[in-house]
């Protein structure tokens, strides 16, 4: 791990360089909006000290230990327990040890650049991540989590951030966005509507999530009206508690249009023993019913499509989901959306922003889509692609046919809150550079870069989201 | 708008800017060969002068309004009349200004670089528009189009345009082609066979397509013999009045190769009421009949694959076709061209040019194709692609395995007269920055770079054409 | 041909270029590893001199001849000859001219590179190859080969390859092994196992090779054990030879995993006349059982799937296989090899490396799939992709996901001895370009860049392949 780059991610070209570094200028030091992601609300609500560095960099976060996993490291190595009771590591020294000694594997990928950042930016580290100094870094890290400087609501405001989302199930209670409700603390942590658990008939336990729902709603969640309506007062009171937005992921991004009657019937149906079929066009209808509720409650809806999760059923029996299987695969979002976008892609007051895993769909559907329907708009690059060279593609396929102002600025989507700053970081730098590349072959003017840059950074996810 | 920069579209890195920039002062007052476009034959026959400047830049453009549509712009207000009588905008200048409000949308889209540059090149308009210049630049535009200098026929010299290809409907009987040919005009403006209205069997009106084609032919079209020698009665007045080219739109690539009774026998069934799956297969074997009657007459076939036309019925219910819903799909040109290609892939008096919105199959599939099929060609970066990102993606995916010489120049493809030379000028650039790289990195000297220049704006175009 | 640029493939800007000039100089002096290609073994054993020119670089070269193909000339101008006994060029004197008459075709292709390669560095030509050279150069090749220093020992030893796999049937004996192994020659050409032959039902003469196989064997190889034994015993030669590899060719990458009793019954079925689906799924299983294999006995297992053999069925009558009609087409990785990633994927002692034609599926399938699963490594850019384009959108779509451990190094995949070290120095040229670049993005410190420019011009195949 050199020390970072100042000029980093930046064109290579001298004159381009010096165009990103001045709308670099004007951005950085804008506060971190980030409306999609996977922090632990308890966090803020607790405000209790992080674990260990191992706890806080490897072990929760799917995204970085599938690459030791690749090449042949043991989950129980990184401190991961097996479902079966079986032994593990659990000395976060050892586990943080395993890790530094397979860093190289990260070389020039953004894992490496989010922890890099993590190490000098958020605990001032001047080494190199090496297995030789591990140990020393272990204990720099964990330092600095024992003094209150690092508990999460100091670094909240430390890293600039005027909001976070958090996402929540449906049948989550929200104790602890309303315990931060209830606090004087002054940090925006919002929730988000994530109904899988109550949506997709095939989730294990959906009988028991049904009749929970019916419970936290007192709603007769076993009619499709009653269902219907338990939504509605969650979507409540998600939104009591800040929530702008719902999050939807699917394997496909399927659509359905039934009629009220027809979908009546398919819910009956899928209560007791759901066909796969079934349980797909239940899915499908679901997502058009959330959109019907969007377009009511003005909640902004996010539909996340294309990963087939836990491919490897030998490690989700061994280890459990979220354990770095989740493949994507090919999707089509033409045919897939037809049914919602028939009955409300042109309605002006739906809000319903795309992402996709299938990178292929960015110029052949997604950017034509979004470039005609009222109510789309595009997701930033995700997941596999929240990296530079999938930022940068995002840009070069969507730009030209969508522009920018159908996209929505960054999302995190993180669950490791010390790459935060990290993330935007390294969002803000690869929108400046492109932006100083479109100045530099006569694209853009230099006045309008930088209010894009500012957009790109803050406005339009503001606007998108409603924050 | 800024000015635009006479470097634009070129590399960045200086040396290779001055190679770009000199290769393109070779090129850059080459004639315009535009074999593949939709501007009106009524322009050139009738010089009449242009409506005014909605008409000339907004209404008539769905490239073009489909980004204020997907921003919650109306159509009614850009002066689209709903199908159901109902009012709309029809002051021009209300829409130029609805227009301009929402020019920033475009930042960063080859939209935007082809209207600055007509304002610029051919109305010679010094301020950016904006909302506050948008009255002004109304003015200048309105008061540029009443003088004769602003016609057809003069921005047809002035432009350079050595020849123009329209596309003209299987059923139109030619008047103004006919008028051009009559006249003492000295430009060139070529008809091109698109025999979509009575090949589709799908389409509205399709029986009474078939009577018209039967009354402008004097065959029996009721009967296989009869319809397929109307068409090469209608393809030799085409002929007979300058076209080189068919035209060829397809919601997929797939072709049919039946027998002669089974083609019979399916052109019975489609005349009455065709099921899907019977129409999709008439369509499929029609394809490989063109290009048999391609090889006897020696038109050109282009074909265009991809596009699921009219996505939103709701738009198209209220304000009809080509309203900016046409959406890409995913394509199979292998198995799709495959019947068409072991009939006459091999046969070199055919000339199968290709078209996708799907850029996955630039490499995987026609690029490849290309490099072996002695009958097929590669046309330009498409629709949403006749842009600079665009451009250069399909230059990288193409070149390294088909070669430039299976490819066939630049189309504009476009009903905005005054884009036309900015859409040249925009490959013209794009392509030259291509070739100043190859020469910087060694893969293409100087000496023949300029020779490519030139095929590329020219020669291969002129070639693939007939022209 | 311009005399090759020294700096060619590098970097535009001066900065990065000197940077990729200095990792190249830490690297173009390693030796070559060729772990997968199709060079004929009896070259080596036999070290008779090359033919001629025209059999040097044209004539079995589909790469290469397709290209002329696509743009009209005739196989039989080529020295191709047709199945039927026609004649054809047999003066190669005569397809060389031939050849150099189209060579501007190959203008910015890899054939183009490697050939002008092939002609300065080995056979010293000043020169460039045109129609009026075509004569001139032919002599001093001529001149060359006739000299023992051209033939295939002494040009292995000057291009300095360590070690060479070919790729031999599964019905071959491997005399020409044998021969070398017997023989004083220092050189190391290994044996690659490619089963095609008596695994897929649809290969014509399927019966009489597993009759074959079964005297080569002495295993009853119309039983399913015997067969399975038979496949290990060849396996065992192969690895007694020197294999480390095995190599298998798919149209699709579905792969089976049946039960015991399934296979068997399915063995006995396609042995008679086996229907598509059944061949499909005979092949299928074949994958999970040659995986299989290699986890007892160690050979890594290659997997190429994607290409549509043979497209043209005029031109495979006419001319045989292998005459530049192979076709990628879509594929799906991440279902296909679902049955044998859920056997073997988490099992450490397997190696499968999968090679693509369908770029899609770089950042879509690929990547993701080998960073998680342990088994799992990625092939580099393979076949058409075999570019400095192709490579470096190889690169830019894999390193981020699977970083670069999770790849195998260069393969130059050649049946064209003289092109092996061209192909390898364009692999090495554009991986040190991207390092370049890495440097100067901040994204990789330039002591770890000369570390991986190390890995992936040498260490990297040397590890995957077990050399």
């Amino acid at each position: 791990m050199p020390q970072l780059d100042s000029d980093r991610l930046f064109p290579v070209e001298p004159k381009a360089r010096d165009l990103a570094r001045a709308l670099y200028d004007g951005i950085k030091g804008l506060p971190i909006l980030s409306p999609h992601g996977h922090t632990d609300p308890a966090w803020y609500a607790e405000n209790q000290r992080f674990d260990d560095p191992a706890a806080l960099f490897v072990t929760p976060d799917h995204y970085v230990f599938r690459m030791l996993i690749s090449q042949g490291v043991r989950y129980e190595d990184l401190g991961v327990a097996p479902r079966d009771g079986g032994s593990y590591q659990t000395d976060p020294r050892e586990v943080w040890q395993t890790f530094a000694q397979h860093y190289y594997l990260f070389r020039a990928t953004p894992t490496r650049m989010w922890i890099d950042h993590a190490l000098q930016h958020v605990f001032d580290i001047a080494e190199d991540l090496t297995p030789e100094t591990a140990g020393s870094i272990y204990d720099q890290i964990e330092a600095a989590l024992s003094q209150p400087s690092f508990r999460p609501r100091a670094l909240y405001d430390r890293f600039g951030v005027e909001v976070v989302a958090t996402t929540d199930s449906a049948l989550d209670p929200l104790p602890h966005h309303k315990a931060i409700a209830a606090s004087d603390w002054q940090g925006r942590v919002l929730p988000t509507y994530r109904p899988d658990a109550v949506i997709d008939p095939e989730t294990a336990g959906f009988a028991e999530n049904l009749g929970r729902l019916g419970e936290l709603t007192g709603e007769d969640t076993n009619t499709w009206a009653g269902y219907l309506a338990a939504h509605r007062k969650r979507r409540a009171d998600f939104i009591a508690l800040g929530a702008t937005a719902t999050d939807h992921g699917a394997e496909t991004p399927q659509t359905a249009n039934l009629s009220e009657n027809e979908a009546k019937s398919l819910f009956d149906r899928v209560q007791q023993d759901a066909s796969p079929k079934d349980a797909a066009l239940f899915r499908a209808q679901m997502l058009t019913e959330m959109a019907r509720m969007s377009i009511d409650d003005g909640l902004i809806m996010q539909l996340h499509a294309g990963s087939a999760r836990s491919h490897s059923t030998t490690i989700n029996r061994r280890f459990g989901a979220d354990k770095g299987f989740d493949i994507p695969i090919a999707v089509d979002w033409v045919n897939g959306l037809h049914p919602l976008l028939e009955a409300f892609g042109n309605d002006r007051r739906l809000r319903l922003i795309l992402f996709t895993l299938d990178e292929a769909t960015y110029t052949r559907e997604l950017a034509p889509l979004a470039g005609a329907y009222p109510a789309l708009r595009l997701g930033p690059a995700w997941w596999f692609f929240d990296s530079p060279e999938g930022m940068r593609r995002y840009r070069e396929a969507v730009t030209e046919t969508a522009g920018f102002y159908n996209t929505v600025g960054f999302n995190d989507d993180t669950r490791a809150f010390c790459s935060i700053p990290a993330r935007h970081d390294v969002a803000r730098r690869v929108d400046c550079a492109y932006l100083a590349d479109l100045i530099m072959t006569g694209r853009l003017s230099e006045t309008e870069a930088h209010e894009v840059a500012v957009d790109l950074a803050y406005t339009l996810a503001k606007k998108a989201y409603r924050l």
